[in-house]
């Protein structure tokens, strides 16, 4: 029943109430049946694409979402295991780290014969929001986070990253992989539970769009990869590193847009979870949990923050791209937030108020 | 010692106590003289501009401003008017509309012989942060919005928009003015008193930069400009208007980003406020209390929203873009928030949770 994954990890798939499915990674080749026991239910709607005219990027309009859970209370997790009468989205009683795909996706598999329409005019748009939305749990633990995880846990979520990459990329019309992590009702998490989400997109993101533009411009110009020169000149200037091992650097970037930001990016370009190595992998929990601590250590609060996966597309960008994980946190101070305000919303231009130089000092003087 | 202005409307600049300047705007040619009697202060750091090299995105770097003033209570409101010991940013003790220059500035005035940095390499940076930053007082009446205010007065603030975007146009290294307003405490506003701002940048930011390189396309594609093909659709499609009158058109936008979006055009397009007419200025003050009284309507609560001027640059593209009023709520209902979160703001990907339709259904349902 179970598969084998790279690592020596195993991954056990079953089916859930409305055909939805659950995945169980497990550091050792368990038995798993427990049954979905909630009544059937529909699936949620399709959701549409819209093309934003001003600017030609896709709008995901999910208004089947609207009343998705929202703050529930510790004894009504939706996902800590199933116990006794509490049947949550996870049918087993125990389990180390699952992914499932979203009960309110904002992305959905595609209508047969769909195709992302080519924009033709200002007014483009195609009724299916194609694409895929997963949620992965990371720890069965209601009140931790992934700071607090055990390494050994940390490699399980890390394995499942690299499955769930692997396998989404063989879907046809998903064209980028994007796990992240929201953490802290400061940026809108609903369910404290510690977990992240995992979103495909059937068309490039503006994000990704714009970084593939100018790795492209910049190979062109000088027939160099910016993401290594970024990198070297991190490690060369050295003030705005955080933390380091054998694989991985942890550098706040020299124009960071959030009091605090800090990219971890493998000593080794890859484009993405699917091509990480073995070695890249087992060295990853270490430095996350120094990284996570160090940024909770500066004011000795839990940070609120948005963890990121940037990777290259599915298919373009892989020699010019390249996997790294974007932290960023909201919180300037110990009781004042930075808000996305008029410049960096109307304009997109940000406004820091920190010197990048000054936020990498306090990360690294904090004592773990 | 008073300036005339186009519509009939007087100005009177006066010196602050750290060399900054006070504009007062009037209906009528009013003697100003009130001196500003607090201690003269050093002006703040000039701040500093750093290339995002992953994007090629100018952040600029204003370390100084970490300090300034955090919701202080209103009998201590910088900007109401000065009264008594409360010296504030004001110094009559009587205004209409003032417009001074921002004591924290996140923009500063060019030192000698300063321009821009060619992108040369991914860590292109200049030491100082050149723009300019504008606070715009509404009203003197501290617990008000602008959705109160008579339309006589919001034609005032509508003047001042004018002057100040002609004005600060002629200044050198400026390539674009953007007037905004940020309301309520979900949106960061740390200071009630009805007020907005105004951002000029050295740098085309990037969802201008994004806009123009789209409506350039379509220029060259088909020879018609996309702004007005914009507005012609949706006058046509009709769905989605909220408020319309002689000279503006108010609508939610086909593929908005926010539970409640509203885009606010004149009938006729003009690059900016400068070329902005007199009846065109004249019909706006009727339109914006509407569409603001529909938005607050819509849940009977003081909604909380960011409004930005979208103004074509200085010198570039101003056949291409027009003029345009945005206003977006991050109220989703009357107890929830939308968050920019994982896949907004990792990848610029947004998920709206409410089809426009819908969201132009209820604000046009609110009885006035």
């Amino acid at each position: 029943m179970s598969e084998s994954l790279p690592g020596g990890f195993f991954r056990t798939d079953l089916p859930m109430n409305d055909g939805r499915t659950i995945r169980y990674y497990d550091r050792s080749d368990i038995s798993r049946n427990a049954k979905d026991q909630r009544p059937p239910e529909s699936p949620a709607g399709i959701g549409e694409l819209r093309l934003d005219p001003l600017v030609n990027e896709w709008i995901a309009v999910a208004s089947h979402r609207q009343h998705r859970t929202y703050l529930p209370p510790k004894e009504l997790c939706p996902i800590c295991p199933t116990s006794g009468d509490l049947l949550t989205e996870i049918p087993d009683s125990n389990f180390s780290v699952v992914v499932f795909d979203n009960k309110n996706p904002s992305l959905n598999s595609a209508p047969a014969g769909w195709e992302l329409p080519e924009v033709n005019g200002p007014y483009t748009a195609t009724p299916a929001g194609v694409g895929k939305a997963e949620v992965i749990v990371f720890t069965p633990k209601h009140d931790s986070s992934l700071r607090e995880l055990s390494e050994e846990q940390i490699a399980l979520v890390v394995s499942a990253w690299r499955d769930r990459t692997k396998e989404i990329s063989q879907i046809p019309h998903i064209v980028q992989v994007f796990p992240f992590e929201n953490r802290g009702v400061e940026v809108g998490v609903t369910i404290p539970h510690p977990h992240g989400q995992i979103y495909a997109y059937s068309y490039l993101t503006p994000r990704t769009e714009r970084m593939l533009a100018v790795a492209q411009e910049y190979f062109s110009k000088t027939g160099k990869v910016l993401m290594d020169e970024i990198l070297a000149r991190e490690i060369n200037d050295k003030v705005r590193i955080v933390a380091e091992n054998e694989h991985w650097v942890a550098y706040v970037p020299f124009a960071s847009r959030y009091p605090y930001e800090i990219h971890v990016a493998p000593r080794k370009r890859v484009p993405d979870f699917a091509e990480l190595s073995d070695l890249q992998a087992n060295a990853f929990p270490s430095i996350a949990k120094e990284v996570l601590s160090r940024l909770d250590g500066v004011y000795g609060v839990a940070m609120p923050y948005m963890a990121s996966w940037h990777q290259a597309p599915v298919k373009i960008g892989r020699d010019l791209l390249g996997l790294h994980w974007q932290i960023t946190s909201v919180r300037r101070t110990p009781d004042k937030l930075k808000y996305l305000a008029g410049s960096e919303s109307g304009m997109g231009a940000f406004v820091m108020d920190m010197a990048p130089e000054q936020s990498a000092e306090q990360l690294k003087a904090v004592r773990l």
